[in-house]
């Protein structure tokens, strides 16, 4: 994780779109067709275009893709079917397929069928880790829908409210939702108060987490980065009593649910596949319930609003989900997404084992 | 508030289904047809039996529906009508109805299309104050559907994350999923940290607040429950930067899009109708995803396996969502409802003023 922690100045401003063709030639070498090659590139690039550098190419390399290619573990070529259908609602199984290529091909069914139909839903096991939650949601947008992904997790890093034992995962929920002139509203957030990757960046620091991110092995809560990382019991979001802890994990155990129940998978890894994760996709038309101009224009103005009310002590505004992203989004395409230099060094060494150009300057 | 506030010995416990029978009874005499009289009277003494005092007969009796049917702000014969539909999606007008009714109806129609078609949606403007959310989730239960009920409320009381003044509503979720032979899941949950309700109990017992439950009229974080009273800013599931504020604020303000979005309402109370607010519903037919029985299944073990794990340090047990209030039912249907006394007076004075019969004896 040093790779996130590095200061600005040392990192290397490299081109989106040649990062994104460098990613699909990477994943056809590792036996992925093209086109399912170049979704999986673009749900990297975008987390770093949207400032999420914990699912963007670092994570890539370093983390669970390209090794699970390489074991078979994640089969190149899935085999994603559905095995039951009605008009507006589907179960799929995503054959150990990447995550991202099952979820585009599950998402993509939710909106072929919501503009037919007004709302669609599908609920997929046996995929793998689909990167940020926020890939499906966000293909919803451009079709004028508004769009919903949820996951669970491979591991249990999560307790219940009252609880001192993992029993779930940080499992996130998105919800992307169009607007006219203002970026659109976009919600991803983990159930929890914080990911893993929050508490890296304290123990890097040196500095003491709050007790409100996790407990320690004593199933206490703990203000040690370190202790917290052994432990790998998160809180959910609101985190003890006077929180409202229970609201985060009732939130976090919905999203197991609708994943886990509703396709059939069930609530954890099986010994014959410990990698497997279920998602839920859903989409709705703003225009099946009233006219697309006049929504939008509510949503102009809901969100214009939220950006003009006064911030209070320590902050210079008020923000909306997406909003920052978007303008992380705006500033990456424009000047390049910043790399810390080992991160380029990796991805040259994976193009050496390729055999693949590497070519990702600006 | 004080009947709220009493200790156990000062209740009387009367009997639910002569509540029931004596607030239907009120609401014909307050001239509502018998139909959504009972409609009205079931949601306010599900909320006792719930557990949930603050959405019962004593918020019925010194809280908005009975003085808002007595002033004619709230119609007790509404048009209830659609404005626009597809085969899975609806959009309505509550005409001012009371929001028991308006929600009831709605859900109706929600649940008739989830069951035909597999999911189903609506979204109604111009309702009023609809009790707890989850009288419109739970009532999917019985069809073997997950329920959905949203809603936006009339006057502002919340902050956005990074803001000092209120601009949402405490916009609840709620979600019902069906199990087999496990208590069903229902979360119901404001998202704000707490509602008012809670700010009251401190009040009255005389302590003070953490300071993520609300700022103070100086946009600072208040620990004094009579500042927070007197500010009406409460602050979103998470409430500041270390508890991940920005989740709850993002959860509100997507309630608030479904809601006042969908429904073309939009998202304050307007000169001319200053108690109007919007609902959002849904539902899923589970079998329309994977066979019933396995669903159940899944859900009864994942259920049990949450109400097993090891509890934390101060905590006896682990709970999930709706099982507190399964059991206040049970108890309360066996026991009785235990009212504070000057509940019942309230009541017994409203039996007087509408020329009731009033027994709720058990």
């Amino acid at each position: 994780m040093a790779a996130t922690a590095a200061p600005a100045p040392q990192r290397v401003r490299v081109d989106p779109g040649k990062l994104e063709d460098f990613m699909t030639e990477a994943y056809v070498a590792l036996g992925m067709p093209r086109e399912d090659a170049r979704v999986c590139a673009w749900g990297v690039v975008f987390a770093d275009l949207r400032g999420h550098e914990s699912h963007g190419v670092s994570n890539n390399v370093l983390g669970s893709y390209v090794p699970g290619l390489r074991s078979g573990d994640t089969k190149a070529r899935p085999n994603i079917r559905i095995l039951q259908e009605t008009t507006v609602t589907s179960r799929w199984d995503g054959d150990q397929g990447m995550g991202f290529v099952v979820g585009h091909r599950v998402m993509q069914w939710v909106i072929e069928r919501a503009r037919q139909h007004g709302a669609a839903f599908a609920a997929v096991a046996n995929s793998r880790h689909y990167g940020m939650a926020q890939c499906y949601s966000y293909m919803a947008l451009e079709h004028d829908l508004i769009g919903y992904s949820l996951t669970n997790g491979v591991t249990p890093g999560v307790v219940p409210f009252q609880g001192r034992e993992s029993r779930l995962g940080t499992n996130p929920i998105s919800v992307a939702i169009p607007a006219g002139e203002m970026p659109p509203y976009l919600l991803d957030m983990a159930t929890t108060t914080v990911a893993f990757g929050k508490i890296q960046n304290y123990q890097r620091d040196g500095k003491p987490i709050p007790p409100t991110f996790a407990l320690g092995r004593d199933g206490r809560p703990t203000t040690d980065p370190n202790e917290a990382l052994a432990a790998v019991r998160l809180l959910p979001l609101g985190a003890n009593k006077e929180g409202s802890g229970h609201k985060g994990y009732g939130l976090g155990l919905m999203v197991d649910i609708f994943c886990g129940g509703l396709s059939g998978h069930g609530f954890r890894a099986t010994p014959d596949d410990p990698e497997a994760v279920s998602h839920f996709f859903g989409a709705w038309r703003p225009d099946a319930f009233l006219p697309l101009d006049e929504f939008k224009s509510l949503m102009d103005g809901r969100l214009r609003e939220m950006t003009q009310t006064a911030p209070s002590e320590g902050y210079d505004r008020v923000l909306y989900a997406g909003l920052p992203e978007w303008e992380s989004e705006q500033d990456k395409r424009a000047n390049g997404i910043p790399l810390h230099p080992s991160v380029v060094e990796k991805l040259r060494g994976l193009a050496g084992e390729l055999g693949l150009d590497f070519d990702i300057s600006r």
